[in-house]
């Protein structure tokens, strides 16, 4: 049977211009014994996948090679089987890149528990394993304290901020558009919300933040980074998880004057949630209770046909998106 | 008795100007029982006392108060007592203040043990408890790491660098002068030096640590700091202990973007040595031994009489001193 496949066959400069990829169809191989045949019902598009698109040997995980199928994650059903822990009808999650079906014998495939809708699958576990283990394992938040997020309505952002809310934090979601802002505060119930691409960021996050900022989470970069660091307390943590502002820059901005880091025993953590993957299992068991009693919600913007995510891989970078950037095939 | 101290009277807003100080003269009280009386024979001056003369909520301790005798922390004899456990005779080391005599009933101060030289306490225990603690609890280091402490010739810098070559770490120390990097080399044995106002201070850097950069231990910022980040390795540990390069500054200067904190998991840790004085203990013991088994060099940059304390505290400001800079009394 032949299907479509999108590859990655050229490095970008700067923006993700659609020569990056080409569409080829393939041919679906027999499957030999312990194999199953997966129909791809959904992936997602993140704004790590830029850096993956550099040679860069300072990546966290190795950068694509040209002509290899763009990576990303999915959510599959399995529509042939010559393996009997993953029948026909059986729904798995994992690595499946941008394809319309694959062969696996199930490495890394995760099995989805009946009830769980795609959309969540990729919009509260993918990302809320990051969410979670950055903010409550890394942080350590104690009851009472003040969280900034930035990237605040997007797919790590959005949990942040509301397994802040459970964590009984004071929360402060910052976004780039009035209408992330509504949702932020409106839906997800964070105590105050910020567009910092209004006027006066400072004195805004300053009556947001009257006793400072103990753990600032950081997606974005740009500029509610400085203007976040300045509010912090003595020995706030930040946890820079991201930085979306500079993943398509030729050239990078500066970042924040140390003193205070000294001055306020600041700590600054870096991290990648494909390093502490043990902890997963315990944290998706967290995740799932968190979302079947209420307390995590999503939004998805959803893209249709495979071909949709060599342009809409962009709206990450221009803030187009509205919610987690799926895919529907 | 008549005796001179030093008190602090104006706040200076770059350079410390001697119109910040005024020399008094005050008289010793009588003794009450359980107090005893101090003649200080050596002051030390540190580039921290610059920030307790900002009014500035920020700081991790309090700031100096106008007309308060200016703190400093000294070694001192006991010349006259009412107290069995501070007999005449007896030396101690603690907070002191700029003054030739105080009385005491002993809070805060530590008996020396008998043979270690005034000099030796003030320019091994007191920074090698900072050196010790941020190196070697906070950093964590790993036989074989590569090790960058900037102001490698200062009180603590120096300490770090030898406390690193016992611990086999390949140690790059880094200064703003030739003879300093003379005295890196060949008294302190560091495995490489670098003065970081000659050229080309990247490209001498990189050939310095050709397997990247594991621990940057931080005393001064300055362009030093962007170099030794560029070159840090995946899971590498920032020491952020001082920044003597900004304390005068009216203008901050930026830092590094914080891209490659997340991409290579980096963590930025500020400390101040007098949260973790429950370690002083453990430490002490250990750079005692270390000094005792002459692994632990020093270089004393001394001034004498009291007075010299006020125009003498820019070397530390100017880089005019090799080596700590002490006052003898």
């Amino acid at each position: 049977m032949n299907y479509t496949a999108v590859k990655f066959v050229k490095r970008p400069t700067a923006l993700i211009t659609p020569d990056v990829f080409e569409v080829v169809t393939l041919e679906t191989p027999t499957l030999e014994d312990g194999q199953f045949l997966l129909k791809q019902t959904h992936m997602h598009l993140a704004p790590s996948m830029r850096g993956w698109m550099n040679e860069d040997e300072d990546n966290y995980i190795a950068p694509l090679e040209l002509g290899e199928i763009m990576r990303s994650v999915g959510v599959a059903e399995v529509v042939e089987s010559r393996n009997e822990q993953f029948p026909v009808g059986a729904r798995v999650f994992g690595p499946t890149g941008w394809r319309e079906y694959l062969v696996s014998s199930g490495v890394g495939l995760t099995p989805i528990p009946p009830g769980l809708p795609a959309e969540a699958v990729l919009c509260v576990l993918s990302p809320g394993l990051t969410a979670y283990y950055g903010l409550m394992n890394i942080a350590q938040p104690k009851s009472g304290e003040t969280l900034v997020v930035s990237g605040g309505a997007g797919a790590v952002g959005s949990l942040v901020g509301q397994i802040g809310r459970s964590a009984d934090l004071r929360v402060v979601g910052v976004a780039g558009s009035d209408d992330k802002c509504r949702w932020m505060e409106q839906e997800l119930g964070f105590d105050h919300v910020l567009n910092y691409k209004t006027a006066n960021l400072q004195e805004r996050l300053a009556a947001a933040t009257p006793d400072g900022v103990d753990i600032y989470f950081e997606n974005t970069g740009g500029p509610v980074q400085q203007a976040t660091y300045e509010r912090m307390n003595q020995h706030g943590r930040i946890i820079v998880c991201g930085m979306i502002s500079e993943y398509n820059a030729e050239q990078l901005s500066p970042g924040p004057n140390w003193l205070d880091i000294n001055r306020k025993r600041l700590s600054v953590q870096g991290f990648v949630i494909s390093d502490h993957m043990d902890h997963a299992p315990e944290i998706t068991q967290k995740l799932t209770g968190l979302f079947l009693s209420g307390k995590l919600k999503y939004r998805a913007h959803t893209l249709h046909g495979i071909e949709s995510a060599i342009d809409g891989i962009n709206l990450l970078f221009t803030g187009g998106n509205s919610g987690k950037l799926l895919v529907e095939l």
